[in-house]
């Protein structure tokens, strides 16, 4: 099988039929045998920990990812500074108060206010959508807490997956808070059951009462489920410590492997280097840290040059305020149209599955052409849309934006959890990780033609 | 499939053949169909909640389950006093403080004591079983901290079973402690890793100093674990505000439904009212409390009266001292010769498999007639040993010693931890519970002879 399959990247890179496979057996060899993504993976997470916008721990990871890239041989490495958000868990905690005493369990979400000085109270009003909230209108949630609790299923797709109930999380505190509740309290978005809270952003809008607002497990919001549909008052009190500091320094991390023949034309694969701060940001998204900075050593180690720059992205802020990819954006404005593809690993550490691609009209074959060598890993599949948060800021110019597509049915027991950690990676996926993205993005990197771009859009 | 198993109640049960089938099948119609047992479990673990020996939650739930045999019409309803231990959980933290700083989800061991004002400190040594602690010797563990870390599987039996490590979290911090060893940390008894600390009872050995114990979640273990192979020292920190106070009052409640021809001859149904204190107690031991609640509301209900005595015990402070079991085999002495059968409910709310039973000669054969009928429910499985914490108490009078076997596939997910919660249990798989019960009961204590007795042990 191997043979047979390894004839296709022939037909979508440059390098002809034979050069096409021999290039396409020298990766995955490399990438099989190799564990550097598990080593570099084991101390940004073990050794550097969580890594939330503003903290050391994140100053310390991109002071090693540049030293590391280094090390690796990388030609050119540097800094793009950065201001981010700034801000900073603190004591916390959350109660229901009646008809029963039971602790729930909790983390504010990032960038929330704080609570006042000890703490908001209220009754709680539950619903599952902002649809919902805004039909019971002002006079129900008026001086009450709002629970939004929404159960979300592993692959749970758009009607029951992580995207369905995101936007609560977001936004549901700016929605509550213009009906006049006190509070917001949100079912953590989560695909296992082990009073585990998970974190994550949220914003506020401009002249809208800026609320605290938190998760809490879901075993906690199925009891007040439960409570409420016995048809008792069920009062809450949590208390966040939370606070926002002024913006702090910290930048993206660049590194080019510069390209043969079109070296100011680039492929970018990136991924983020900050975390939450309550795991150790192992699978959310170290994992696609060290895959990026992997593949970036395996083609310099093996001397793998395509015929543009294969160019590592890793962006800093990206869990709340997205500033790493939007300084980004805005600083390589102007090359934007020399940025031939984008692809993006932010989606854990589960074996790849393929690539899925946003480009222009015959973009997708392209690439199903470049994906096809992977089939004797099981990772070519190939599927629209592409993209990925900080990608995404690239857009608006054009580029093709692609992901590599992940195994995810596990990734939302754990995403924004303290249990994000090292353990729930398996170092033979990791593997195949790098095999398919140093596939993909030299694949990429060495068409004869780059992909076809998407239609730019009006700033 | 029904008609033809439903034969063979008639063959264990002195009703007759068709009697046995008309018994067989009532019992069976009513459990399948009754929600009784869900509504006891939900007041009991999510209005009365956690219930660790001496707190105010036990109490209640004493006397809620006094007024609710009343209410479910049971004949005979008692208390039976007993003192019990009163440990109470305290403030507690925990952090690797080297080579990095990182938190331990942490939680005391049952019974253990504080640690000194200011948390105890040390290096971490650690090991896998009490034999390799004892191989490494007083030199190498005199002032650290030992840390056992064994991990246990999902139906790992044996080998890796809960079974196989619960000796390592009773009697570890004793067997460190008599090497100099300043704390001990065990990595908890858990099959699932989400961060979740698992307690659990411990105790002490006189003459031995009492160092301070408790658990810390999987991640944490294997962090210590690849942070002691790279070849680092690892210290450790952690604070215990537990104590001990004085013995509280406490009970078992005992309700009889008096049988129809040897009401002096009795069958146990027995589960432990007590919990730990971090979940509410839904798996261990609500789900059983309500089995065994609802068997006897049902039996009353339907009217079927066997033989012998059906008694329903729920014993006090199974958890940390079985003083209620000690306190139930002693005070009831002289009657042991007339308990003919004690059958426990300690393994969750999974699915019924069938029966586990210790008998005297030909006692299992008798056990597998009485369970043929619950074929119907894939619960006629059949094994040795049987028994329980609780009703081993009664072991040595020669009572026979029967479980009722669930399916515990995911009861060491949740299993002292503050994710026993109601929603890990199956309403359909508790009704079915209450069906396998009704029938054992009514079928052992309706056999014309008891089954035979356990050869008595020298006292």
């Amino acid at each position: 099988m191997v043979s047979a399959v390894l004839l296709a990247v022939g037909a979508g890179s440059g390098a002809g039929e034979d050069g096409g496979r021999e290039i396409a057996a020298r990766i995955l060899g490399a990438a099989l045998v190799d564990d550097g993504a598990w080593e570099k993976l084991a101390w940004l997470s073990d050794r550097i920990g969580p890594r939330l916008s503003g903290s050391p721990q994140l100053e310390r990871a991109i002071e090693w990812a540049v030293e590391e890239f280094r090390r690796d041989g990388i030609d050119s490495v540097w800094t793009e500074k950065v201001l981010v958000p700034h801000w900073v868990r603190g004591p916390e905690s959350a109660r229901i108060v009646s008809p029963v005493e039971h602790p729930l369990a909790v983390l504010a979400l990032g960038m929330s206010e704080p609570t006042r000085e000890g703490g908001v109270s209220g009754p709680v009003v539950e619903v599952a959508s902002l649809e919902q909230l805004e039909g019971l209108g002002a006079d129900a949630v008026r001086g009450k807490i709002v629970l939004y609790n929404k159960a979300i299923e592993r692959n749970g797709g758009e009607h029951s997956g992580y995207g369905s109930a995101v936007g609560l999380r977001a936004n549901g505190a700016a929605a509550a808070a213009k009906l006049g509740a006190v509070g917001m309290l949100i079912r953590s978005l989560g695909t296992a059951s082990f009073r585990l809270p998970h974190t994550g952003a949220m914003r506020y809008e401009d002249g809208v009462p800026r609320i605290p607002a938190a998760a809490i497990a879901a075993e906690d919001a199925e009891l007040i489920h439960r409570l409420l549909a016995s048809g008792e008052t069920v009062r809450v009190h949590f208390s966040l410590g939370c606070k926002s500091l002024p913006d702090a320094e910290s930048a993206n991390v660049v590194a080019d492997l510069k390209g043969r023949e079109k070296p100011e034309e680039i492929v970018v694969i990136g991924a983020h280097l900050d975390s939450w701060d309550v795991g150790t940001g192992a699978i959310d998204d170290g994992a696609g840290v060290a895959i990026v900075m992997q593949t970036m050593r395996l083609l310099k180690a093996r001397g793998l040059v395509p015929r543009r720059t294969v160019r590592a992205v890793l962006f800093t802020n990206e869990e709340n305020g997205v500033r790493g990819a939007e300084d980004y954006a805005g600083r390589h404005a102007a090359e934007l149209a020399r940025h031939v593809a984008a692809v993006e690993i932010d989606s854990g550490a589960g074996a790849p599955k393929g690539v899925r691609v946003s480009a222009g009209p015959g973009g997708e074959e392209i690439v199903r052409r470049i994906a096809a060598v992977l089939d004797v890993i099981d990772a070519d599949a190939v599927s629209s849309p592409g993209g990925g948060a900080d990608i995404s800021k690239m857009r608006p110019a054009g580029v093709p934006q692609l992901a590599l597509w992940q195994d995810s049915t596990y990734y939302f027991d754990y995403h924004h959890s303290q249990a994000d950690t090292l353990d729930k990676v398996d170092p033979d996926d990791l593997r195949k990780n790098v095999a398919a993205l140093a596939l993909l993005a030299y694949g990429l990197a060495d068409l004869e033609e780059p992909l076809p771009r998407l239609e730019p859009e009006r700033p």
